[in-house]
């Protein structure tokens, strides 16, 4: 955690809100409408694990000219004052006969005019972090103003890192490159899942973590069913592959990667596909530069995989990463997003080593000028083998 | 966690979904659709940290009559499998053409008639977990369907917990109360508030949490300046009072409750606070019966706070847990539900010692018919001294 709740210097804040006031601009926005935790995280720096509670709304209205509003339950007044951000409204919340959306409308009707539109995140990967009945009656108080899709607005600024921020995911990234040398330590044939996932969560907090948002794996005789789940009591078998997944936090930034370990020697099927998804990485880390689209990092992805005889396993292989564990855009074949420098992104190719079985093998990178740059320290080419 | 994803026999998920389609079908509702992971988990016992990444919407639709249907990413087909709901529908997500609204839409204007009406949640402490657009779409696509409020429906049932369920977050808070008894192995006079953080989470998972999904706290002369800031480097110090506050997670049911210490001698203004904000408790803990109403709760907690001339802080003073952190009803003078058996709540009072330095008091509860049934070990009526 940083010296203060700022994270970083105000100019860093400052530089995010002309960034997002250029966008707005360009499409027409009057003001910009943030509900959502890494939105206000993003703006302000306002860093809480209290979005854990669902039971209030918390408001960030960027306007298209001037400062940004919080809007805010007065349980968060003190933590917004250690923000940059000056003009901080708040209400007791919760009120159930109004749970701040009068003072959110008066808000926005004093900044937006009565033919202006305000824009707030509708789209892919979004939502409304409000209840949606108050929603229907704040858009009500705002007519004749309209709510439009300002998904874009945030996203083509979020997807782009300053070195501030890939400094921070470098530093995640590092916290769990750590906690990964040490799984050998307390991961062996015998040991239950259960105990090895919090053995790694500890290892991350001691590593250097604030805190672990995510963690996930599988364990299976020469590959695992699912990367999602959470883990039972059964033992690490000989022939198992253990796989480790993790959003590790450190001042509000992410990582998001897997390592995969064997237990006892690794089965032939196994190391074919390992060795693919590893080749498979390298072609991404050489071929994929700013112009590209999210599209052509999986067909690079895929073609890899194809090339060695190996069937890829469904879904995306690889995902934006920042102030959320995932962000946009997605490696499918039908993300037409362009790639560009500043993008801190996953490779996360997944390959099936029998009918239920899967590898996923994942980097975290940064899209520079002339290529991608690692911050999470390559894997080894071999699956490291457990005791 | 369990031996299973299911957490519970599936004849707990029958009996939840029993309870639903009875205040469904008193309140005219053909169908529940619901977004939000705890709502998710609560009807299937589906069990999953993936929920941190916003990048999928994931629904269950529990009609009137007949059986569940889950509408998921297809990430989600193994896990969900192994729950115990059978008719599970999934599409290959994110797919920005379509991200499983013609699905869900096909599903719903399948159970539910064309004059019908779907309920989800539109009210106080719910989100809709999927992009407003999409919603935009689908309740045209399901015109004349009516969308209605279902939070009604949604929160009758799961503010009742089943002894199953208050045997999981009794094992939760067992396991908190284990971590606060070593507080005093990890923070002294000056050790680093964020060190002492990291240490905590450490030691919820040596005593069994699966994850920690929140700690909170503070650190200041004689109290804290709010109760919802991540820490910072700086080091206890002598006239301190530390707070730490957690939400830990075992099989997926939470504890919510904090834990004071002083750093060296206490002052007196702060051992009165701290004595008023005991009484209050033990007030309640002896008055809180079912029939009464959430402002009543909060009535007493304060008045007995005036009694011993001290002035509360702000905010709820106590609330609902369960399958998230916080829950409804709140605390607070406006918030008329109707408290009932098996209701598992927090008390929470808080107090100002001086200006900007509050103390907060918080042990969890499940309410009985002769009144409330601790969960967590009580704290004791003098606040531990630290090394």
């Amino acid at each position: 955690m940083a010296d203060n709740s700022l994270i970083f210097p105000a100019a860093e804040f400052q530089g995010r809100v002309a960034r997002l006031q250029a966008q707005m601009a360009a499409r027409g926005q009057d003001a910009l409408l943030l509900t959502a935790p890494a939105d206000i995280f993003y703006v302000s720096g306002f860093l809480t694990r209290f979005w854990e509670s669902p039971a209030r709304p918390w408001f960030i209205v960027v306007p298209v000219q001037g400062a940004p509003v919080a809007v805010i339950p007065a349980i968060g007044a003190e933590l917004m004052g250690r923000c940059w951000i000056k003009d901080i409204r708040t209400w007791p919340a919760p009120d159930p006969r109004d749970d701040g959306i009068s003072l959110l409308a008066d808000t926005l009707a004093g900044l937006v005019p009565a033919q202006g539109c305000i824009a707030l995140p509708m789209g892919l990967e979004t939502h409304l972090r409000m209840p949606l009945a108050d929603y229907a009656n704040l858009a009500r108080r705002l007519a004749p103003r309209d709510m439009v899709d300002g998904t874009a607005t945030i996203h083509r600024v979020r997807e782009v890192k300053s070195e501030a921020e890939i400094a921070r995911i470098r530093a995640s990234c590092a916290i769990a490159d750590r906690a990964f040398d040490r799984v050998p330590e307390f991961a062996a044939q015998g040991r239950p899942l259960d105990q090895i996932f919090r053995d790694f969560q500890i290892a991350l907090l001691q590593e250097g973590a604030d805190w672990v948002s995510y963690v996930a794996g599988g364990a299976g005789q020469g590959g695992y069913g699912d990367v999602i789940s959470p883990a039972g009591p059964q033992p690490l078998m000989r022939g198992d592959v253990l796989m480790l997944d993790t959003g590790a936090v450190r001042d509000g930034y992410f990582c998001d990667f897997d390592r995969n370990y064997a237990v006892g020697p690794v089965a032939p099927a196994t190391a074919r596909v390992h060795a693919a998804l590893h080749a498979a990485t390298d072609a991404a880390l050489h071929q994929l530069r700013p112009g590209l689209r999210a599209c052509d990092a999986h067909r690079i992805l895929v073609s890899t995989l194809a090339r060695h005889g190996v069937e890829q396993a469904g879904g995306r292989l690889g995902h934006g990463l920042g102030v959320t564990l995932t962000e946009w855009p997605s490696f499918t074949p039908l993300d037409q997003t362009e790639l560009v420098e500043g993008m801190v992104l996953t490779l996360e190719p997944g390959a099936i080593v029998a009918p239920g079985r899967i590898l996923v093998h994942e980097e975290n990178i940064v899209l520079r000028a002339d290529g991608p740059e690692l911050l999470s320290r390559r894997a080894p080419a071999e699956m490291p083998v457990l005791a």
